[in-house]
C-alpha cells in the first residue's frame, strides 16, 4: 500500500551512497567483486570472472525476531584493505602444504535511516579460484542481542547452468543420491551444491568456518537466483548470538574443469588456524572392524545370540587387523542401550558400561599388546539430552584405555536431535541447526582435552574446521558403503563420480570402501574389485576402514594387497582428469615415502582415459602395481574380473586406463631406491 | 548408518497395515481419493480423475519440536464416512446459493510401534471439481501440547504442468507478479498456487478455514513433488496449540478449464457456517475516498501544507460521493502517527485521536446528513504490539459514529508485524505466522460486535471465512491499482487476467479500480479505459472504490456512468471464456435487479471473443449499454480512445467482443419491464 513511500524514502536516503561501488579483484585480477547500493536501497554485491558475469548483483541482509530488518536504507564504504600470500602445513590431509593468497575488503553497510543507524561489515576474501565473505556484526547499541529470523544473501547465476545437488529440510540428515537438474529445477539444495555453466564454468556455493550459527541451504527463487534459509531452531530464531561476532564465511569456489574444484582450498583458508597446538598425536590410520556384519544382519548391535560385539568376535578383529597391518579395529554395539526399541529415541544408550559379553579391559589391554587400538563408538541416536551428561565420562574411559578415534553416530529417525530447552523440556532440533553447531565443537574440543580424533556420522556439514580442530578427521554425511548393503536403490555407479565433485568438496569423508567381495546384503554391490579399490585414492578420508568381513578380504589375498599398502595420509594429490558423475582420476603422493598412488573410477559407462605419468619424479624409476578390471569385467554380470599386473614406469610415460562399466582402477607406484 | 534397521521395522510393523487402501470418490465418481501405506510404513494420499491419476502418492504427517515425528510406523484405516447434498445462502458474493455436495472419509493414523501408538486422523472431502482434507488432532496423552516444526503434507502432481505462482518469504506480503514456469522451476510458493497440466487439465493449491494455525507454503521437492512448508513464528514451533485441534483445510480445485476454477466454490464449502447470525447489516457497497491523490504525491498521510485528510477536502469527497450515489468515503491519514519516520515501526500510531485539521465528529454527521458513510482508517504499519491495545477503542469510536465499515492495514516494511513475547519483548513475525492468523480473527470478531465490517490490506490471505464470519468483506493481499500509481514496473496488461484464475481463487480483492485517466505518477496506466470499467465485473469484490480522483470523472462523465450503474453484490456469476494470464470474460448478475454485467478483459494481445448471451432470461429483451475500446485503442499509444454504444439483445443473441492490446469490455444488459 504505502509501499512506495518507503521506497521513495529509501532512495533519497540512499542515493549519496549510490555514487561509488566498492571494488575488490583477485591477486591475479581472475575474479572481481563489486558492492554496490540497488535503487530501492537495497546492499548487493556481485562477482565477475575475467570481466564476465559470474553472480549477477545479489543482495544481503538479515531479518531479525526481536529487531527491525536490515536490508535496506543501506549506505556502503570501503572500511579497509588486506592481503596475505602465505603458506600452511596440513598436519595430515591431502597435501602437505597450502597457499593462501587472496585480496580482502571489509565494506561497512550503515543504515541512513532510522538515525542511529544501525551497522554490519561485509568482509570479501577474494581468491583467483573462489570467493569468501561473512557478515561482522559489531558491539552497538542498537543490535546488541542478535536473534536472526533469516539470513537474506542471495546467490544470483549470471548464466544458465546445471545443478548437482540434494534437497534440504527432507529429513534431518543428508543421505541422499545427487539430482543432476538445470538450476532452475533446484528447490532447496544442500550445500555444497555444484553446478556447470553453458560455458563449462565449474562453481560449488558452500561455507566455511561454521561455529555457533546454523547451517545454510539454498533456496531456488526463480531465474538461476538463490538465496540462503537457515536450519531452524525449536526455539524461535534461527541463530541467537551476542555481538560482537562473525558468521559463517559464504564461498563459492570457481574454476574452469570439475577437477579445478577438487584441488581448491578455499574453504581450509577461510577457516581459522590450528587451535590445538601439538597435534602429532592425531595420526592417520586404516581400521578394520565389526560392523559390515551387522549390516548383513550377519550380527546385531544389540545383545543376543546374535551380538557381534562379543569378546571373542573382536578378538579374531584384533588378530585380522594385526596380521595385516591395520591400526584400528572398530566395534559397534558395545555398549548398553542398543534394546529393541533404541531407535525410539536413545533414552537408554550408556557410554560407560560395556555389554556383559564384550570385555573392554581386556581387549584394551589385548589390542595395545598386539599393535593395534580399538576405536570408541558414540552412537547416540540423536539423543544428545541423554549423551552430553555422559560425554566427559564417556571420553575420560576412552582415555584410560588408550583409545584415541571415536565414531560418532546421530540417527536421529525421530524427526530429529533431542535436546532439552531453557525449559527443561525435551527439544527436537534439526541436525544442522545451530544447537547442533555447539554440540559437535563440544565433543570435538573435549575429545581434544584427551588427545582423542572424531569421526562423526549423521554428522554436522563440514566446513572445514579441520583446520581448527584437526582431531575432527573425518565424518560421513553422505550415502556410505552401507547403502549398498541394503539401500532400496543401492548407490549406483556414478554416485562416488558425484561424491568427489559435490560433498567432498567440504571435507573428508569415511565412507568405508573396500568390499570387495561385492556382496551387500541380498543385493549385488554395483561396482568392480578395482572399482573399489580406486575408492581409496579417490574418496580422501586420513582414516579409512576396510569394510568388508576378514574371510572375505583372506579369500582374496591379491586385491587385499593394494588395500594392506595404501597410506591414508598424503604430502601430494593432482586430479588428472574427471567430469561430474561421469568419471575421475586421481593421483596422491604418500606423506612417509616417495610412492604415488592412483585411483580412477567411473560410472555405469566404461572409459578408456589417456594419464600422463608426470606427476611422478622425473628420472626416477617406479615399479606401477596395477589393479585393473579384466577384459570380461562389468558391474552388471562382472564384478569381480580383475587384472592384477606390474610393470616399470617413469615420469614421460603415459598409461592408457581401460575402466569397464561400473569400474575403476587402482595402481601403486613403488618408487625405485 | 542405522537407518535400514528402522526401515526393516517399519516395514515389519505396516505391514499388515498396508493390505486395505482406504478409498473414497466423489459424489458422480470424478475423483478419487486412495489412502494407503507405503512399503517403508508412511501414510500416503493419491487423487484420480475417471481413472487417471492427478495426485500421485503424496505423503502425510507432521515434525514436532516438542515430540517424535509422526510419519512412520503408522497404519491407516476407515474410520466411517459421510456425504452431504445441501444448499446454503450467501448473505453477499458471487452468487446467492451455494451447493455444497460431497463424500467424505475419516482415515485414523495410528502409530503401530513404538507403544501405545499416537493417533491423527485425516478427513478427506471429496467434491466432483474438488478435494480438501485435514488433520484431526484428538486429545491423547502421547499429543496433549502440539508444538508443529513442519508439516510433512506433500503434493505429488503426477504430469508435467505449467504453474503461475508468486514466490513466498522473499518479504513479508504478497504483492508480487505472477510468474509463469514449469512446475519443476518453482521454488517455494504462496498459495494459490494455479498449475496447468500438458492435458489442460486445471488445478489451484491452496488452503481453506485457517484458523490459529500459520499460512501453508508449497516448496518444490523436484519431480512435480510439492511439501507443505509453515509460515515460521518467532517463537519456535511454527504451530502451538492444545488437542484437539484441527488443522486448516488443504484444498486442491480441479476442473478441465481455468473457468472452472473460478466458478469452484470448494473453498467456501468446507468453512463453517455464518456464526454471526444476522448479518443484514454488512452491506455491499461503491466508495470513493482520499487515498489516490496520496499515491500521486499530490496530498500526504502526515500532516503539513499537502495534507490529504483535511476536514475541507473530505467534505468535497462527501459531496461527490453524494451526487453520484457512492456509500462510502475512505479517509487515509486521518489520525495522529503519520509522522516522518511512522515506518520505522508505527509506534505513534493513535487510533482515536484525530489531526487537528480533520473534524471526525462533524465530518461523520456531515456525511450522514448526505446519506454518506465514512469509511474508518487503522494503518498499523505492522505494530500490533500497539493496534491491539487500542482496538475495542478505535472500533467503538467508529460505532458510535456511525461507521459501519473499516479498511485495516499491515504495511510492515522494517522485517516482520511487530508484536510482543511472552517475554514483553518486541517480536517481529511474518505476516502468515499463526500470530498473525489470531489477530486477525481477533479484528474481525471484535468488529463484528460492533457490527463493523472490515477490509484488511497486507492482510492474511483469504481462506474463505468471510463464510463464518461475514464481516470480513474483502482484502488486498496481491498488487492492487496502487502499484500503478509508482510501481517498478506498474502491473502489466496481463496482470489482472493473472489474478482471476490464481490470487482470486482465495476470495474478494479490494483492487480498487476505474482510475479512467489512466495517469499514474509520472507513469501511463497500461490499460484502456474500456478494461478498468470491465474491472469491476471482472475483480470481484462486495465494496468497490471508485480510485480515480473526482475531477478525473467529472471530466468524463459517460465512462463514470457504467460506473455509477455497476452493482457490488450479485445473485449469478458465469465465467464465460478464459486462460489464465490472458483473458477472461464474466457476466454476473445483480442481486437486485434482473439486469446482468459483463466484463471483459485480455492481456497486452488483442483479442475477439464471441460471447452468447445465453445467460440471460430467455424471451427477455435487454438494452445492452456497451463501453468498447475503440478503433484506435491501444494501452500503448491510446487508452482513451472508447466507444459507448447501446443495443437491443435477447438471450439468442451472440456478441463479438473486440478487446483491444490491454484492453476490455464493459456492458450492462438492461432487463426491460
Amino acid at each position: 500500500m504505502i509501499r512506495y513511500i518507503l521506497a521513495m524514502v529509501a532512495v533519497a536516503l540512499a542515493a549519496p551512497a549510490v555514487a561509488e561501488p566498492v571494488r575488490v579483484s583477485s591477486p591475479e585480477g581472475v575474479l572481481t567483486v563489486s558492492v554496490d547500493v540497488a535503487p530501492d536501497g537495497r546492499p548487493e554485491y556481485s562477482v565477475s570472472r575475467l570481466g564476465r558475469a559470474v553472480i549477477a548483483p545479489s543482495r544481503l541482509g538479515f531479518l531479525f525476531t526481536n529487531a527491525p530488518q536490515f536490508l535496506r536504507n543501506v549506505k556502503v564504504a570501503d572500511a579497509g584493505r588486506r592481503s596475505e600470500d602465505g603458506r600452511w602445513e596440513q598436519p595430515w590431509g591431502e597435501r602437505r602444504f597450502v597457499r593462501n593468497r587472496y585480496n580482502e575488503v571489509r565494506v561497512t553497510m550503515t543504515e541512513v535511516a532510522p538515525a542511529p543507524g544501525r551497522r554490519i561489515d561485509v568482509v570479501f576474501r577474494v581468491y583467483d579460484d573462489g570467493v569468501g565473505f561473512r557478515y561482522e556484526f559489531p558491539d552497538q547499541a542498537g543490535l546488541k542481542q542478535v536473534e536472526i529470523a533469516e539470513e537474506l544473501t542471495e546467490f544470483a547465476v549470471a548464466d544458465p547452468a546445471t545443478a548437482w545437488w540434494i534437497p534440504a529440510f527432507q529429513w534431518t540428515r543428508e543421505e541422499y543420491l545427487y539430482q543432476k537438474t538445470p538450476i532452475t529445477e533446484v528447490g532447496v539444495a544442500q550445500t555444497p551444491m555444484t553446478i556447470r555453466t553453458g560455458d563449462g564454468l565449474h562453481i560449488a556455493f558452500h561455507e566455511a568456518a561454521l561455529v555457533d550459527y546454523s547451517g545454510m541451504n539454498l533456496q531456488n527463487e526463480g531465474q538461476g537466483r538463490f538465496r540462503a534459509v537457515l536450519t531452524p531452531s525449536s526455539e524461535g530464531p534461527k541463530v541467537r548470538r551476542m555481538a560482537p561476532f562473525t558468521t559463517p564465511w559464504r564461498t563459492m569456489q570457481i574454476a574452469d574443469s570439475a577437477a579445478g574444484l577438487v584441488t581448491n582450498d578455499l574453504i581450509l583458508n577461510l577457516n581459522e588456524p590450528n587451535k590445538l597446538g601439538d597435534v602429532s598425536w592425531v595420526e592417520p590410520f586404516k581400521y578394520v572392524g565389526v560392523w559390515w556384519e551387522m549390516h548383513l544382519d550377519k550380527a546385531t548391535w544389540g545383545a543376543g545370540p546374535k551380538h557381534g560385539a562379543t569378546t571373542a568376535n573382536v578378538k579374531r578383529y584384533i588378530d585380522f587387523a594385526a596380521k595385516n597391518g591395520f591400526r584400528g579395529v572398530l566395534v559397534e554395539g558395545w555398549n548398553e542401550g542398543w534394546n529393541d526399541d533404541w531407535f525410539a529415541n536413545g533414552k537408554d544408550f550408556s557410554f560407560t558400561r560395556p555389554y556383559p559379553d564384550f570385555d573392554i579391559e581386556e581387549l584394551a589391554r589385548y589390542a595395545r599388546s598386539n599393535g593395534v587400538r580399538l576405536i570408541g563408538h558414540h552412537e547416540t541416536a540423536g539423543n544428545i539430552a541423554v549423551y552430553e551428561p555422559q560425554l566427559e565420562a564417556a571420553l575420560d574411559l576412552y582415555q584410560r584405555l588408550g583409545v584415541d578415534a571415536v565414531k560418532t553416530g546421530y540417527v536421529a529417525d525421530m524427526g530429529g536431535v533431542q535436546t532439552r530447552g531453557p525449559d527443561g523440556q525435551v527439544r527436537y532440533e534439526w541436525h544442522e541447526g545451530q544447537r547442533m553447531a555447539q554440540h559437535h565443537l563440544k565433543v570435538v574440543t573435549e575429545a581434544a582435552e584427551r588427545k582423542i580424533a572424531i569421526n562423526a556420522h549423521e554428522p554436522f556439514k563440514d566446513t572445514g574446521l579441520r583446520r581448527t580442530y584437526p582431531n575432527m578427521v573425518s565424518r560421513e554425511g553422505a550415502r556410505g558403503m552401507e547403502y549398498n548393503a541394503w539401500g532400496a536403490p543401492p548407490n549406483p555407479p556414478e554416485h562416488e563420480a558425484n561424491l568427489v565433485f559435490t560433498r567432498m568438496l567440504a571435507g573428508p569423508m569415511d565412507f568405508t570402501p573396500g568390499v570387495i567381495s561385492l556382496e551387500g546384503k541380498g543385493q549385488k554391490i554395483q561396482s568392480t574389485i578395482a572399482k573399489q579399490l580406486a575408492l581409496y585414492v579417490v574418496i580422501y578420508s586420513p582414516i579409512q576402514m576396510a569394510a568388508d568381513l576378514p574371510e572375505n578380504y583372506e579369500a582374496n589375498p591379491r586385491p587385499f594387497q593394494f588395500i594392506k599398502d595404501v597410506p591414508a595420509d598424503w604430502s601430494e594429490t593432482r586430479v588428472l582428469n574427471g567430469e561430474i558423475g561421469d568419471f575421475v582420476t586421481i593421483a596422491r603422493k604418500d606423506r612417509k615415502s616417495e610412492n604415488w598412488y592412483l585411483g580412477a573410477i567411473t560410472d555405469e559407462e566404461g572409459r578408456v582415459l589417456s594419464v600422463p605419468l608426470s606427476f611422478l619424479t622425473p628420472g626416477r624409476k617406479y615399479r606401477a602395481q596395477i589393479y585393473r578390471d579384466g577384459p570380461d569385467a562389468d558391474y552388471r554380470t562382472n564384478g569381480k574380473d580383475i587384472v592384477i599386473e606390474e610393470r616399470q614406469v617413469t615420469s614421460a610415460d603415459t598409461l592408457t586406463l581401460r575402466l569397464a562399466a561400473g569400474g575403476g582402477q587402482a595402481i601403486r607406484f613403488v618408487a625405485a631406491r
